[in-house]
Protein backbone atom coordinates (compact mmCIF):
# COMPACT_ATOMS: atom_id res chain seq x y z
CA UNK A 1 0.00 0.00 0.00
CA UNK A 2 2.75 2.27 -0.53
CA UNK A 3 4.02 4.63 2.01
CA UNK A 4 2.64 5.19 5.26
CA UNK A 5 2.50 8.50 8.01
CA UNK A 6 2.58 8.12 11.89
CA UNK A 7 -0.55 10.33 13.05
CA UNK A 8 -1.60 11.44 16.36
CA UNK A 9 -5.11 11.68 17.39
CA UNK A 10 -6.69 12.44 21.08
CA UNK A 11 -3.38 14.75 21.50
CA UNK A 12 -1.16 11.93 21.05
CA UNK A 13 -3.64 9.60 23.18
CA UNK A 14 -3.39 7.40 20.20
CA UNK A 15 -0.85 7.22 17.10
CA UNK A 16 -1.84 5.45 13.95
CA UNK A 17 0.00 4.38 11.13
CA UNK A 18 -2.02 4.97 7.78
CA UNK A 19 -1.50 5.55 4.34
CA UNK A 20 0.13 8.30 2.87
CA UNK A 21 -2.19 8.26 -0.20
CA UNK A 22 -5.72 6.72 -0.50
CA UNK A 23 -8.36 7.18 2.77
CA UNK A 24 -6.90 8.86 5.46
CA UNK A 25 -8.30 9.54 8.83
CA UNK A 26 -9.49 12.95 9.59
CA UNK A 27 -11.75 14.94 12.60
CA UNK A 28 -14.89 12.13 11.16
CA UNK A 29 -13.77 9.03 12.97
CA UNK A 30 -12.77 10.81 16.03
CA UNK A 31 -16.13 12.82 16.26
CA UNK A 32 -17.99 9.24 15.65
CA UNK A 33 -16.12 7.67 18.26
CA UNK A 34 -16.82 10.95 20.66
CA UNK A 35 -20.55 10.01 19.65
CA UNK A 36 -21.08 6.56 20.84
CA UNK A 37 -22.02 6.01 25.15
CA UNK A 38 -20.20 3.05 25.86
CA UNK A 39 -18.75 2.28 29.22
CA UNK A 40 -16.78 0.18 30.75
CA UNK A 41 -17.10 -3.46 30.23
CA UNK A 42 -19.08 -3.19 27.00
CA UNK A 43 -18.29 -3.94 23.51
CA UNK A 44 -18.22 -2.01 20.55
CA UNK A 45 -18.00 -2.57 17.01
CA UNK A 46 -16.48 -0.96 14.72
CA UNK A 47 -17.94 -1.96 10.88
CA UNK A 48 -15.06 -0.68 8.16
CA UNK A 49 -12.42 0.37 10.44
CA UNK A 50 -10.05 0.99 8.20
CA UNK A 51 -6.97 1.49 10.10
CA UNK A 52 -8.57 1.63 13.46
CA UNK A 53 -8.63 5.29 13.93
CA UNK A 54 -12.57 5.35 15.33
CA UNK A 55 -11.94 2.20 17.21
CA UNK A 56 -8.92 3.12 18.56
CA UNK A 57 -9.81 6.45 19.95
CA UNK A 58 -13.24 4.98 21.54
CA UNK A 59 -10.92 2.59 23.62
CA UNK A 60 -8.57 5.11 24.05
CA UNK A 61 -11.57 7.73 25.62
CA UNK A 62 -13.35 5.02 27.61
CA UNK A 63 -10.78 2.51 29.65
CA UNK A 64 -12.41 -0.56 30.16
CA UNK A 65 -14.58 -0.73 26.70
CA UNK A 66 -13.62 -3.53 24.12
CA UNK A 67 -13.22 -2.97 20.44
CA UNK A 68 -13.96 -4.98 17.52
CA UNK A 69 -13.11 -3.94 14.01
CA UNK A 70 -14.55 -5.47 10.52
CA UNK A 71 -12.56 -4.54 7.36
CA UNK A 72 -12.47 -5.91 4.29
CA UNK A 73 -9.44 -4.98 2.85
CA UNK A 74 -6.46 -6.79 3.97
CA UNK A 75 -3.66 -4.55 3.93
CA UNK A 76 -5.84 -1.68 6.37
CA UNK A 77 -6.99 -4.94 8.43
CA UNK A 78 -3.46 -5.68 9.14
CA UNK A 79 -2.08 -1.90 9.93
CA UNK A 80 -4.98 -1.94 12.17
CA UNK A 81 -3.75 -4.99 14.04
CA UNK A 82 -0.27 -3.01 14.11
CA UNK A 83 -1.90 0.00 15.83
CA UNK A 84 -3.64 -1.92 17.91
CA UNK A 85 -0.71 -3.62 18.89
CA UNK A 86 1.48 0.07 19.28
CA UNK A 87 -1.31 1.59 21.07
CA UNK A 88 -1.66 -1.07 23.64
CA UNK A 89 -5.25 -1.34 23.31
CA UNK A 90 -7.92 -4.11 23.26
CA UNK A 91 -9.03 -3.81 19.86
CA UNK A 92 -9.36 -7.35 17.82
CA UNK A 93 -9.30 -6.77 14.38
CA UNK A 94 -11.67 -9.36 11.80
CA UNK A 95 -10.66 -9.42 8.38
CA UNK A 96 -13.87 -9.75 5.81
CA UNK A 97 -16.87 -8.31 4.22
CA UNK A 98 -19.46 -6.78 5.55
CA UNK A 99 -22.35 -8.71 3.89
CA UNK A 100 -20.58 -12.01 4.81
CA UNK A 101 -18.80 -11.78 8.13
CA UNK A 102 -16.52 -14.33 9.51
CA UNK A 103 -17.61 -16.86 11.76
CA UNK A 104 -15.97 -15.99 14.78
CA UNK A 105 -18.01 -11.89 14.45
CA UNK A 106 -20.98 -14.02 13.42
CA UNK A 107 -21.28 -15.55 16.86
CA UNK A 108 -21.23 -11.93 18.93
CA UNK A 109 -23.85 -9.87 20.16
CA UNK A 110 -22.10 -6.01 21.13
CA UNK A 111 -23.73 -2.98 22.97
CA UNK A 112 -22.19 -0.57 20.38
CA UNK A 113 -22.12 -0.22 16.68
CA UNK A 114 -20.13 2.49 14.74
CA UNK A 115 -19.05 3.00 11.61
CA UNK A 116 -18.21 5.26 9.05
CA UNK A 117 -19.50 4.08 5.74
CA UNK A 118 -16.93 5.36 2.52
CA UNK A 119 -18.22 8.78 1.17
CA UNK A 120 -18.01 8.99 -2.40
CA UNK A 121 -18.53 12.11 -4.69
CA UNK A 122 -23.07 12.08 -5.09
CA UNK A 123 -22.50 15.66 -6.32
CA UNK A 124 -22.08 14.32 -9.86
CA UNK A 125 -25.26 12.52 -10.08
CA UNK A 126 -29.27 12.61 -8.22
CA UNK A 127 -29.14 12.62 -5.14
CA UNK A 128 -32.38 10.67 -4.95
CA UNK A 129 -30.91 7.67 -6.91
CA UNK A 130 -32.04 4.02 -6.03
CA UNK A 131 -29.85 1.83 -3.44
CA UNK A 132 -28.93 -0.11 -6.43
CA UNK A 133 -28.12 2.44 -8.58
CA UNK A 134 -25.61 3.95 -5.94
CA UNK A 135 -24.00 1.19 -5.20
CA UNK A 136 -23.67 0.18 -8.96
CA UNK A 137 -22.31 4.00 -9.57
CA UNK A 138 -20.26 3.80 -6.70
CA UNK A 139 -18.98 0.36 -6.57
CA UNK A 140 -19.16 0.44 -3.19
CA UNK A 141 -22.02 -1.99 -0.21
CA UNK A 142 -25.17 0.14 -0.34
CA UNK A 143 -25.71 1.87 3.08
CA UNK A 144 -28.74 -0.42 3.44
CA UNK A 145 -26.19 -3.46 4.13
CA UNK A 146 -24.01 -1.40 6.58
CA UNK A 147 -27.15 -0.69 8.70
CA UNK A 148 -28.20 -4.79 8.73
CA UNK A 149 -25.02 -6.05 9.04
CA UNK A 150 -24.81 -4.01 12.51
CA UNK A 151 -28.32 -4.80 13.47
CA UNK A 152 -27.58 -8.19 13.40
CA UNK A 153 -24.61 -7.55 15.69
CA UNK A 154 -26.36 -5.05 18.25
CA UNK A 155 -27.89 -6.19 21.16
CA UNK A 156 -31.78 -5.08 22.13
CA UNK A 157 -31.82 -1.65 23.05
CA UNK A 158 -28.02 -1.33 21.95
CA UNK A 159 -26.73 2.06 20.08
CA UNK A 160 -25.65 2.51 16.60
CA UNK A 161 -23.93 5.56 15.32
CA UNK A 162 -23.19 6.34 11.81
CA UNK A 163 -20.83 10.11 10.22
CA UNK A 164 -21.61 10.50 6.72
CA UNK A 165 -21.46 13.43 4.59
CA UNK A 166 -24.71 15.74 4.95
CA UNK A 167 -25.57 15.19 1.20
CA UNK A 168 -25.85 11.50 1.71
CA UNK A 169 -28.43 12.31 4.19
CA UNK A 170 -31.28 10.67 2.04
CA UNK A 171 -29.56 7.48 1.44
CA UNK A 172 -28.77 7.30 5.04
CA UNK A 173 -32.45 7.70 6.47
CA UNK A 174 -33.89 5.38 3.63
CA UNK A 175 -31.16 2.99 4.49
CA UNK A 176 -32.69 2.69 8.35
CA UNK A 177 -35.71 0.28 8.81
CA UNK A 178 -37.94 -0.47 12.33
CA UNK A 179 -35.21 -2.10 14.04
CA UNK A 180 -33.41 0.89 14.49
CA UNK A 181 -35.28 3.19 16.88
CA UNK A 182 -35.18 6.51 18.60
CA UNK A 183 -32.98 8.02 16.15
CA UNK A 184 -31.02 11.60 16.75
CA UNK A 185 -29.29 13.39 14.21
CA UNK A 186 -26.65 16.23 14.48
CA UNK A 187 -25.54 18.33 11.84
CA UNK A 188 -21.56 18.94 11.52
CA UNK A 189 -21.48 22.83 10.00
CA UNK A 190 -17.96 24.29 9.72
CA UNK A 191 -18.78 27.56 11.20
CA UNK A 192 -22.36 29.19 12.26
CA UNK A 193 -24.82 29.36 9.78
CA UNK A 194 -23.08 27.53 7.01
CA UNK A 195 -24.53 24.21 5.67
CA UNK A 196 -23.68 20.91 7.49
CA UNK A 197 -20.38 18.86 6.00
CA UNK A 198 -21.54 15.95 7.99
CA UNK A 199 -23.99 14.54 9.72
CA UNK A 200 -23.85 12.23 12.43
CA UNK A 201 -26.99 9.34 13.24
CA UNK A 202 -27.47 7.95 16.18
CA UNK A 203 -30.07 4.72 16.61
CA UNK A 204 -31.07 2.31 19.19
CA UNK A 205 -32.15 -1.14 18.34
CA UNK A 206 -35.67 -1.40 19.19
CA UNK A 207 -36.07 2.31 20.50
CA UNK A 208 -39.15 3.65 19.85
CA UNK A 209 -39.02 7.79 20.53
CA UNK A 210 -39.47 9.88 17.82
CA UNK A 211 -36.49 11.60 15.80
CA UNK A 212 -34.76 14.29 16.83
CA UNK A 213 -33.32 16.95 14.84
CA UNK A 214 -30.26 18.36 17.33
CA UNK A 215 -28.95 21.58 16.73
CA UNK A 216 -25.89 21.63 14.70
CA UNK A 217 -22.06 20.71 16.00
CA UNK A 218 -20.23 23.95 14.87
CA UNK A 219 -16.67 23.10 14.45
CA UNK A 220 -14.90 26.36 13.81
CA UNK A 221 -15.13 29.59 15.49
CA UNK A 222 -16.01 33.06 13.77
CA UNK A 223 -17.93 33.82 10.41
CA UNK A 224 -14.40 32.58 7.96
CA UNK A 225 -11.45 31.21 8.46
CA UNK A 226 -9.32 34.56 9.59
CA UNK A 227 -5.93 33.33 10.80
CA UNK A 228 -3.70 30.05 11.08
CA UNK A 229 -3.72 27.31 13.42
CA UNK A 230 -6.34 25.90 15.00
CA UNK A 231 -9.73 27.89 15.32
CA UNK A 232 -11.60 24.81 16.89
CA UNK A 233 -14.30 25.84 19.15
CA UNK A 234 -13.54 24.98 22.77
CA UNK A 235 -15.95 22.11 23.12
CA UNK A 236 -15.06 20.83 19.91
CA UNK A 237 -11.10 21.29 21.09
CA UNK A 238 -12.42 19.35 23.77
CA UNK A 239 -13.63 16.07 22.00
CA UNK A 240 -10.53 15.93 19.58
CA UNK A 241 -7.95 16.90 21.27
CA UNK A 242 -8.21 15.65 24.96
CA UNK A 243 -10.51 12.73 24.02
CA UNK A 244 -13.85 14.33 25.82
CA UNK A 245 -17.04 12.76 25.08
CA UNK A 246 -19.37 14.63 22.45
CA UNK A 247 -21.60 16.98 24.27
CA UNK A 248 -24.97 15.46 23.96
CA UNK B 1 -67.98 22.47 11.14
CA UNK B 2 -69.41 24.51 14.00
CA UNK B 3 -68.18 27.81 15.03
CA UNK B 4 -65.66 29.58 12.54
CA UNK B 5 -63.11 32.12 13.17
CA UNK B 6 -61.69 35.20 11.06
CA UNK B 7 -57.94 35.62 11.77
CA UNK B 8 -55.44 37.91 10.37
CA UNK B 9 -52.24 36.71 8.49
CA UNK B 10 -49.50 38.50 7.10
CA UNK B 11 -50.04 41.99 9.02
CA UNK B 12 -53.52 41.54 7.76
CA UNK B 13 -53.00 40.96 4.29
CA UNK B 14 -54.75 37.50 4.50
CA UNK B 15 -57.63 37.04 6.25
CA UNK B 16 -59.27 33.28 6.97
CA UNK B 17 -61.83 31.98 7.99
CA UNK B 18 -61.47 28.83 9.40
CA UNK B 19 -62.56 26.23 12.15
CA UNK B 20 -62.42 27.34 15.68
CA UNK B 21 -61.93 23.72 16.55
CA UNK B 22 -60.07 20.68 14.51
CA UNK B 23 -57.06 21.98 12.33
CA UNK B 24 -56.59 25.87 12.50
CA UNK B 25 -53.20 27.50 10.58
CA UNK B 26 -50.72 28.66 12.48
CA UNK B 27 -46.99 29.36 11.41
CA UNK B 28 -46.63 26.65 9.63
CA UNK B 29 -48.18 27.33 6.20
CA UNK B 30 -47.36 30.76 5.73
CA UNK B 31 -43.29 29.14 6.03
CA UNK B 32 -44.33 27.59 3.65
CA UNK B 33 -45.53 29.77 1.24
CA UNK B 34 -42.82 32.03 2.00
CA UNK B 35 -40.77 29.20 0.89
CA UNK B 36 -42.06 28.61 -2.57
CA UNK B 37 -39.61 31.01 -5.29
CA UNK B 38 -42.62 31.23 -7.30
CA UNK B 39 -43.14 34.57 -9.55
CA UNK B 40 -45.46 36.91 -11.79
CA UNK B 41 -47.99 34.46 -14.22
CA UNK B 42 -46.54 30.97 -12.59
CA UNK B 43 -49.27 28.63 -11.04
CA UNK B 44 -48.57 26.84 -7.84
CA UNK B 45 -50.54 24.01 -6.50
CA UNK B 46 -51.37 23.84 -2.44
CA UNK B 47 -52.07 19.89 -2.30
CA UNK B 48 -54.53 19.61 0.99
CA UNK B 49 -54.89 23.29 1.25
CA UNK B 50 -57.17 22.78 4.07
CA UNK B 51 -59.22 26.85 3.93
CA UNK B 52 -56.44 27.82 2.04
CA UNK B 53 -53.79 29.43 4.26
CA UNK B 54 -50.70 28.57 2.21
CA UNK B 55 -52.17 29.75 -1.10
CA UNK B 56 -53.38 32.79 -0.16
CA UNK B 57 -50.57 33.66 2.01
CA UNK B 58 -48.53 32.91 -1.34
CA UNK B 59 -50.92 34.82 -3.62
CA UNK B 60 -50.66 37.88 -1.02
CA UNK B 61 -46.95 37.57 -1.27
CA UNK B 62 -46.29 37.29 -5.22
CA UNK B 63 -49.00 39.08 -7.23
CA UNK B 64 -49.67 38.14 -10.06
CA UNK B 65 -49.16 34.32 -9.50
CA UNK B 66 -52.45 32.06 -9.68
CA UNK B 67 -52.84 28.91 -7.22
CA UNK B 68 -54.86 26.24 -7.35
CA UNK B 69 -55.66 24.19 -4.06
CA UNK B 70 -56.68 20.17 -3.67
CA UNK B 71 -59.04 19.61 -0.36
CA UNK B 72 -60.12 16.20 0.40
CA UNK B 73 -62.75 17.53 2.81
CA UNK B 74 -65.66 19.45 1.44
CA UNK B 75 -66.17 21.90 4.30
CA UNK B 76 -62.47 22.88 4.01
CA UNK B 77 -62.94 23.13 0.50
CA UNK B 78 -66.21 25.24 0.85
CA UNK B 79 -64.19 27.50 2.88
CA UNK B 80 -61.57 28.11 1.00
CA UNK B 81 -63.31 29.28 -1.77
CA UNK B 82 -65.07 31.74 0.41
CA UNK B 83 -61.40 32.41 1.86
CA UNK B 84 -60.32 33.19 -1.64
CA UNK B 85 -63.70 35.46 -2.76
CA UNK B 86 -63.11 37.28 0.27
CA UNK B 87 -59.27 37.73 -0.15
CA UNK B 88 -59.81 38.39 -3.75
CA UNK B 89 -57.32 35.98 -4.73
CA UNK B 90 -56.48 33.94 -8.19
CA UNK B 91 -57.03 31.07 -6.49
CA UNK B 92 -59.02 27.85 -8.04
CA UNK B 93 -60.11 25.27 -5.30
CA UNK B 94 -60.96 21.36 -6.27
CA UNK B 95 -62.27 18.93 -4.28
CA UNK B 96 -61.17 15.42 -4.55
CA UNK B 97 -58.35 13.08 -2.70
CA UNK B 98 -55.06 12.81 -3.62
CA UNK B 99 -54.52 9.47 -4.95
CA UNK B 100 -57.43 10.15 -7.19
CA UNK B 101 -57.66 14.13 -8.21
CA UNK B 102 -60.32 15.54 -10.63
CA UNK B 103 -59.93 15.12 -13.86
CA UNK B 104 -59.34 19.63 -14.31
CA UNK B 105 -56.62 19.25 -11.98
CA UNK B 106 -55.01 15.68 -13.80
CA UNK B 107 -54.79 18.21 -17.09
CA UNK B 108 -53.00 20.62 -15.33
CA UNK B 109 -48.91 21.18 -14.88
CA UNK B 110 -47.86 23.53 -12.76
CA UNK B 111 -44.31 25.41 -11.61
CA UNK B 112 -44.42 24.88 -8.28
CA UNK B 113 -46.16 22.49 -5.91
CA UNK B 114 -46.72 22.80 -2.13
CA UNK B 115 -47.48 20.69 0.54
CA UNK B 116 -48.35 20.42 4.59
CA UNK B 117 -49.42 17.21 5.34
CA UNK B 118 -51.24 16.87 8.55
CA UNK B 119 -48.90 15.79 11.62
CA UNK B 120 -49.71 13.01 13.73
CA UNK B 121 -48.16 11.94 17.04
CA UNK B 122 -45.30 9.71 15.52
CA UNK B 123 -43.85 9.75 19.17
CA UNK B 124 -46.12 7.42 20.15
CA UNK B 125 -44.61 4.61 17.77
CA UNK B 126 -41.83 3.66 16.04
CA UNK B 127 -40.40 6.54 13.96
CA UNK B 128 -39.18 4.07 11.39
CA UNK B 129 -42.36 2.08 10.59
CA UNK B 130 -43.12 1.15 6.78
CA UNK B 131 -45.09 3.62 5.25
CA UNK B 132 -48.36 1.18 5.04
CA UNK B 133 -48.06 0.84 8.43
CA UNK B 134 -47.84 4.28 9.25
CA UNK B 135 -50.65 5.04 6.99
CA UNK B 136 -53.06 1.99 8.95
CA UNK B 137 -52.19 3.69 12.25
CA UNK B 138 -53.09 7.21 11.83
CA UNK B 139 -55.14 6.64 9.07
CA UNK B 140 -53.87 9.22 6.71
CA UNK B 141 -52.32 9.40 3.16
CA UNK B 142 -48.72 8.02 3.06
CA UNK B 143 -46.41 10.57 2.35
CA UNK B 144 -45.70 8.83 -0.55
CA UNK B 145 -49.04 9.51 -2.32
CA UNK B 146 -47.94 13.17 -1.52
CA UNK B 147 -44.88 13.12 -3.23
CA UNK B 148 -46.32 11.48 -6.13
CA UNK B 149 -49.37 13.44 -6.28
CA UNK B 150 -47.42 16.36 -6.50
CA UNK B 151 -44.75 15.22 -8.97
CA UNK B 152 -47.33 14.42 -11.58
CA UNK B 153 -48.35 17.58 -11.55
CA UNK B 154 -45.17 19.50 -11.82
CA UNK B 155 -43.32 21.21 -14.70
CA UNK B 156 -39.99 19.49 -15.29
CA UNK B 157 -37.50 22.23 -13.05
CA UNK B 158 -40.67 22.99 -10.83
CA UNK B 159 -40.14 22.84 -7.45
CA UNK B 160 -41.81 20.49 -4.64
CA UNK B 161 -41.75 22.61 -1.15
CA UNK B 162 -42.91 21.02 1.84
CA UNK B 163 -43.18 21.31 5.36
CA UNK B 164 -43.73 18.80 8.14
CA UNK B 165 -42.83 17.70 11.69
CA UNK B 166 -38.88 17.51 12.39
CA UNK B 167 -40.13 14.12 13.81
CA UNK B 168 -41.13 12.94 10.29
CA UNK B 169 -37.83 13.64 8.60
CA UNK B 170 -37.15 10.12 8.03
CA UNK B 171 -40.49 9.45 6.66
CA UNK B 172 -40.24 12.29 4.74
CA UNK B 173 -37.26 12.00 2.65
CA UNK B 174 -37.88 7.91 1.96
CA UNK B 175 -41.16 9.33 0.38
CA UNK B 176 -39.12 11.27 -2.04
CA UNK B 177 -37.97 9.31 -4.98
CA UNK B 178 -35.58 9.74 -8.14
CA UNK B 179 -37.98 12.22 -9.73
CA UNK B 180 -37.09 14.89 -7.29
CA UNK B 181 -33.81 15.90 -6.84
CA UNK B 182 -31.58 19.01 -5.38
CA UNK B 183 -33.52 18.98 -2.09
CA UNK B 184 -32.61 21.24 0.42
CA UNK B 185 -33.23 20.56 3.84
CA UNK B 186 -33.97 23.56 6.30
CA UNK B 187 -34.75 23.14 10.09
CA UNK B 188 -37.41 25.45 11.65
CA UNK B 189 -36.59 25.71 15.71
CA UNK B 190 -37.87 27.68 17.98
CA UNK B 191 -34.68 29.10 19.55
CA UNK B 192 -31.14 29.04 18.66
CA UNK B 193 -29.87 25.59 20.18
CA UNK B 194 -33.41 23.50 20.24
CA UNK B 195 -34.14 20.65 18.58
CA UNK B 196 -35.75 21.24 15.08
CA UNK B 197 -39.60 21.63 15.55
CA UNK B 198 -40.51 21.65 12.00
CA UNK B 199 -38.33 20.97 8.82
CA UNK B 200 -38.91 22.76 5.14
CA UNK B 201 -37.76 20.66 2.80
CA UNK B 202 -37.62 21.97 -1.18
CA UNK B 203 -37.04 19.84 -4.20
CA UNK B 204 -36.50 20.46 -7.98
CA UNK B 205 -38.08 17.10 -10.86
CA UNK B 206 -35.48 16.33 -12.86
CA UNK B 207 -32.76 18.40 -9.96
CA UNK B 208 -29.19 16.80 -9.89
CA UNK B 209 -27.88 18.48 -7.34
CA UNK B 210 -26.43 17.04 -3.88
CA UNK B 211 -28.81 17.52 -1.07
CA UNK B 212 -28.23 20.46 1.01
CA UNK B 213 -28.44 20.46 4.99
CA UNK B 214 -29.06 24.34 5.52
CA UNK B 215 -28.39 26.24 8.68
CA UNK B 216 -31.42 25.95 11.17
CA UNK B 217 -34.06 28.99 10.85
CA UNK B 218 -34.24 30.06 14.60
CA UNK B 219 -37.81 31.34 15.23
CA UNK B 220 -37.43 33.65 18.37
CA UNK B 221 -35.16 35.76 19.95
CA UNK B 222 -32.99 34.42 22.89
CA UNK B 223 -32.72 31.20 24.77
CA UNK B 224 -36.19 31.24 26.67
CA UNK B 225 -39.58 32.34 26.64
CA UNK B 226 -38.83 36.07 28.54
CA UNK B 227 -41.66 38.25 28.19
CA UNK B 228 -44.71 38.57 27.01
CA UNK B 229 -45.61 39.95 23.26
CA UNK B 230 -44.07 38.77 20.34
CA UNK B 231 -40.12 37.70 20.31
CA UNK B 232 -39.35 36.62 16.49
CA UNK B 233 -36.44 37.29 15.11
CA UNK B 234 -36.41 40.36 12.82
CA UNK B 235 -35.82 37.99 9.63
CA UNK B 236 -38.63 35.75 10.95
CA UNK B 237 -41.28 38.64 11.73
CA UNK B 238 -40.27 39.83 7.96
CA UNK B 239 -41.44 37.10 6.89
CA UNK B 240 -45.01 36.24 9.13
CA UNK B 241 -45.97 40.07 9.17
CA UNK B 242 -44.22 41.71 6.21
CA UNK B 243 -45.03 39.02 3.82
CA UNK B 244 -41.22 38.67 3.02
CA UNK B 245 -39.75 35.37 1.38
CA UNK B 246 -37.89 33.18 3.56
CA UNK B 247 -34.41 34.03 3.71
CA UNK B 248 -32.55 31.75 1.30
Amino acid sequence: MGDLTRDAFLGGRVILWQPAKGYRAGVDPVLLAAAVPAVAGQTALDLGCGVGAAALCLAARVPGVSVVGLERQPDYAALARRNAEENGAAFEVFEGDLAAPPAALRQMQVAHVLANPPYYDAAARSAAADPGREAALAEETPLAVWLDAGLRRLKPRGTFSLIQRADRLPDLLSACDARLGSLTLRPVVPRDGRNASLVLLQGVKGGRAAFRLLPPLVMHEGARHERDGESYRPEVSAVLRDAAALPR
